[in-house]
This record gives structure tokens, sequence and C-alpha cells, in this order.
């Protein structure tokens, strides 16, 4: 007998090995007959992890037939496209085809949707042998379908927006939502987003704005970042500094601000956030290359009385903010537009 | 000519390569005379860095003249004592013998101290080769020369306790007092522990207690662990369940808590703890082994909404707050005794 958390999370679909949470589970139960809190996906194409489709496509010497039969061997032993070597598996689109009456997502049958949870820990059939799929992008066509338990999260797609805007966006939610919350929280004045002129950056200074910053500070890696975010209106100043300069970030940055947000994907930035932050501070990490003895060593060797949240993919409305921060504020849409391959 | 931020840091002193910190450095100029924001303590012991010392002693085949010989090299090399190889270093005990006149330190000349701040960064001489040790443990008793900056931290070693049981408060001092931090800021009323019968797990039920939660539940591994935690009476409830099995903590701690501190040195407890935690809640991580990718993934699939901190090994007052819950706190003691070769 499961309990309601349990059930919620999807332990009940785990069959090996027994009291694992799903993505840590060796196979999944990916029968499409769904259970009172479970909604069911009709798949219409899965987008897997940039890390591992790369793997499979060495593993099989870029041979398109390989890694398809490839994939297709993953999901049909495990339940779930969790490639073994690297862990990761990404995220999927498609219909919503039958809604248990206890789910708690809000959805309904016909909404097109794209899951929010990893692929990992997604029950998931495939019926089609992806026969549409030559094996040479990470974007897959596929039929077959996908199970969404009470604590999974999927956002329906808007009508108004490409597929492929809705995605990018949706990939880097997480961070407006969260940077809006401290910012609230703190009632900060003065922010700095390390990565300014990326995806999850530019949301992060358009949801600073919307949450009541008043000094945004930008900084970016070169030139022609700095003269794209100047374009775009994001931000009151930006600074041209290696983020994983300490010293130069905080050269750059001159006063220390209310909040930090992380958004630089390499490596080594910890420290420079550190120095941006003043005391009292907060230091958002939204990198995934965010190491936690760094930051924590870091700031007790600075004597830095700083807070510093691990930044979480998940803050309820997220994805609504997201899209509305691109629909509504012309600079944003101008540095996400040529990131996306409409 | 270096800014304010960059002389507090102690960017003067590094000497190779240019324009990094300290603890980045190759090597540090640990030249005895002082600047004006400087403080040199006179060297009494060196604490090294557990991971530093096994692996000096393997490489050195357990030979404790090769050892010494070793340690002698890396500082007269270096100007600090920072293991090439694993980057760690340790602590030192000393007695203040020179202030400089801009030092916001607070320490006066003859102060007893131990440095806060890693060996990693703190310029060092050694003048008496060594010779009071003999290379077969981490504690080393040394004369010479140790500087700090004006962020560096240093604790005054309080006359009432015996050295060993302040350097064992001193080691994780950071953890109850950001617990009080959080428990106050977010007028907690319910508390889990996980790891709660060790050192910092003790001392952050002992904070959270003073800082106003009214249900703390301590997790320990063990039955015997439970029962010198029940003994000290620092928790309201005890429970027993491995901290790297996520399902095992939730059943074990039932209903969501508001803050959930992690104080568990093993990979892995981040699941349990975020499931652990109400929604809203706050969950925060002082194991040097939590992943950050695994902590904020985790949330994200899980889609649990609760604030994930970076412990910080600094927070004012600190040292001031441990060195007093034992003092206070009969319970602390009884858990803290054991584990101090006084």
């Amino acid at each position: 007998m499961r309990t309601a958390v349990e059930r919620a999370l999807g332990v009940h679909r785990v069959l090996e090995p027994a009291g694992v949470l799903p993505q840590a589970a060796l196979r999944l139960d990916a029968d499409p007959a769904i259970g009172p809190d479970e909604v069911r996906i009709a798949v219409q194409r899965l987008n897997l992890d940039a890390a591992s489709f790369r793997q499979l496509s060495e593993a099989a010497g870029n041979d398109g037939e390989a890694v398809r039969a490839a994939v297709l061997d993953i999901v049909g032993t495990r339940g779930k496209m969790q490639n073994p070597v690297t862990g990761s598996g990404g995220m999927l689109i498609g219909v919503v085809d039958a809604v248990g009456p206890d789910s708690p997502l809000g959805l309904r049958v016909g909404d097109r949707v794209a899951t929010l949870v990893s692929l990992t820990l997604t029950p998931l059939r495939i019926t089609d042998g992806l026969a549409r799929w030559d094996g040479r992008a990470e974007q897959v066509p596929a039929e077959g379908t996908a199970i969404l338990f009470a604590r999974s999260i999927a956002a329906v797609l808007p009508d108004d927006l490409p597929d492929a805007v809705s995605l990018a966006l949706l990939d880097v939610c997480g961070a407006p939502a969260a940077t809006a919350r401290v910012v609230e929280r703190a009632a900060a004045r003065s922010v700095v987003v390390l990565g300014a002129a990326g995806k999850s950056g530019c949301l992060s200074l358009a949801a600073a704005r919307q949450a009541g910053a008043g000094e945004l500070t930008g900084v970016v890696r070169n030139e022609t970042e700095a003269a794209a975010l100047r374009a775009s209106g994001l931000a009151d100043r930006v600074v041209v500094a290696d983020a994983t300069d300490p010293l130069a970030v905080a050269a750059a940055v001159g006063t220390p601000v209310d909040v930090t947000v992380v958004c630089v994907d390499v490596p080594g930035a910890e420290h420079g956030a550190i120095l941006a932050t003043a005391e009292g501070g907060t230091v958002v990490f939204f990198s995934m290359a965010t190491s936690f003895p760094a930051a924590a060593l870091g700031a007790e060797g600075m004597a830095a009385d700083v807070t510093m949240l691990v930044g979480n993919g998940y803050t309820p409305g997220h994805a609504a903010l997201a899209l509305d921060l691109y629909r509504t504020t012309p600079g944003v849409r101008a540095l996400i537009d040529p990131r996306v391959e409409v």
C-alpha cells in the first residue's frame, strides 16, 4: 500500500528496484492504463537531452539507424527515456488524451502540453518504432504514450507562440520566477545578473524589473553581447567581465548589490557572484555548473554574510510568467528570438 | 594600486599569478611586516585538513620525517599551507602579536585565537623547522607567523573551555547560526535535522529551539544515535532513517516541516530533505557532500516549492553562538564531549 506522497511521485510505477523514486529506477511500468490521479499524454515529439544524444551518436559511430535502435531499446527496456550512460533524459510534447478524476494538474483532454519534468522519471511507451526519425537530431517525432503523476508538471503550449519559442522559454522559466520572488521578498533595489544576455539572464532582468528593482546591471562576456543587451533596454547598466574572474566581476560591478543572479553556464562563477553582493544580500545560483563547496567555502573564506540560494527550477506560476515576459517585453524578444530556431 | 576590497581580501599578498584571490594563488607573500589593516599571529599549532594529511602520509610511505619535510617545503614554496594535490589546508591556533591601526577584526595583542578562514589563503612562515612534530598526526606544534586580512575571521579562544572543545565547536559553528537565522526569519515552528546526533546537528537543534521553533525532529541513522539523542533532550521526536533513502526519510518524518537542516556528511541526502519539507518551506544544506544539480533538479522533478540554501559557513556572531549553546545546553555537551579528544 503506497502513501499519497509516494503515489503522487509515481513510486507505484517503479518496477525495479522497489521503493525508489522513478528517476532512480532501472525500470518503470509504462502501462497506458492510468490511475485516478494520473494523466496520459499522446506523445508527438521527444526532445532528447543534448548530452544524451551526443553520447548515443558517438557510441553508434553517427549511424542514425543505430541511434534510433538504441533509443527504442532504452525505452523498451526501461519504460522511460533515460540514457544509462549520461543518466539524462529530455522532455516531450504531446496532447492530453486521458485525465484521471483525482489529478490535481488542471489539464484537460485535448490540451497540447510540454512536460516540465524530466523524461528520466516519465513512464513512456513508443508505438511507431520512431519511423519518422532518422536518428540524426535531438528532436524526435514519435507516437506513443507518456504518464504524468500528481506531482508532475506540464505546461499548456500557447496558441500565439511558435512551439520552438515556447520550449525555449519553458526550458529556463525557473530563473525569472525565482528572481521575481527573491526581489519581492527582499524588497531589493539593486540587482546584478551574470550572463545577462542569455535566455535565462534576460528573462531574469525583466522579472527583476517587473518585481520592482530599480537598478539593474547586466554582466556579459564580450562587446557583442554588451551591444545586444544595451539595445534591448533591459538593464540600466551593462558591463563586460569574465564571470569566472572574481576580482574582475567585483571591479566591473562596483558597489555591491542587493541580489545577484548567476545565469552563466560555466564553472567558477561563485566567488565573483559573492563579491558582487552586499552584506545581507542574496545570491541565486541558476547555473548547473555551480559547485556547492566553492559557494559555501568561498563565502566563508571571504567572510561574506550573504544568503545563497540553490535555484529551484520549480516555482508555482513559473511557466506563465516566462511566457508573459516574452509577450510583453520587446527587449526579451529581441534577445531570445535569434537564439531560437523557429 | 589595490582597491579597498582587494586589500581586505589579501590580494596585495598574492605573488603568483597576479590578480587572483589568495586561495587561488600559487604563492603568497608571507612577510611578517604587517600593513595597516592586517593582524599578525604568533603561531602555536597547525591543524592540517584530514584529507591533506592523509595524502601527504600516503605519498611519503608513512615516513613521518618525509611528511614533515613535505609540509616545510609547501609552506616555504607557497607562503601558505595548501596541499597542491588535495587543494585543502586546515586552520591554526596562535597568539595575536601585532594589530594594524586600521584592522576591523577587533583583536588585541595577547589574544589567543583560532583562525576560522582556511590555511589555503593565510600567509604563513614557519621558523622552527617543525622540530616538535613527528609528522605522524594532523596536529602540528609550530612556531612562526601568520597574517590575517581585514576580511579574515578569527575567534578568541575562551578561557573556560578546553581548546579541543572550542575547536570542535568553531569547526561547525556556521550551522547553528544559519539555522537560528532561518528559523527566526521564517518564524518556523517545525524543524527537522538530518544527522541530528552529530556536532553540527545537535548544535542546530539547540539553535532552532533557542530561536523559537517548537516541534523539533531529529533524524539519525541507527538506534545507538537515537538513544543518545533522546537522552540529550534536544529533540521532541527522534526517528531512525537512512538519510540517503528519500522515501524512508519522508515516511519517518511524516507531516512535512517548515525548515529542514541537512547535517549528514554523505552524498544523496538532497531528495529526502526536499520531501521532508512543506511547500513554501526551507532546506538548509550544511553537508559539503551536497550535490548542487541533485538539489536543483530534484526539487524541480518533484514539483517541490521549497527554498534551498547553500549553508554559508560565515554568519556574524556564529562563533559566540556555538560556544554559548555548548555552555548553556547540557544536551549539547552530552553529545559533543564524547566526540572530542580533550
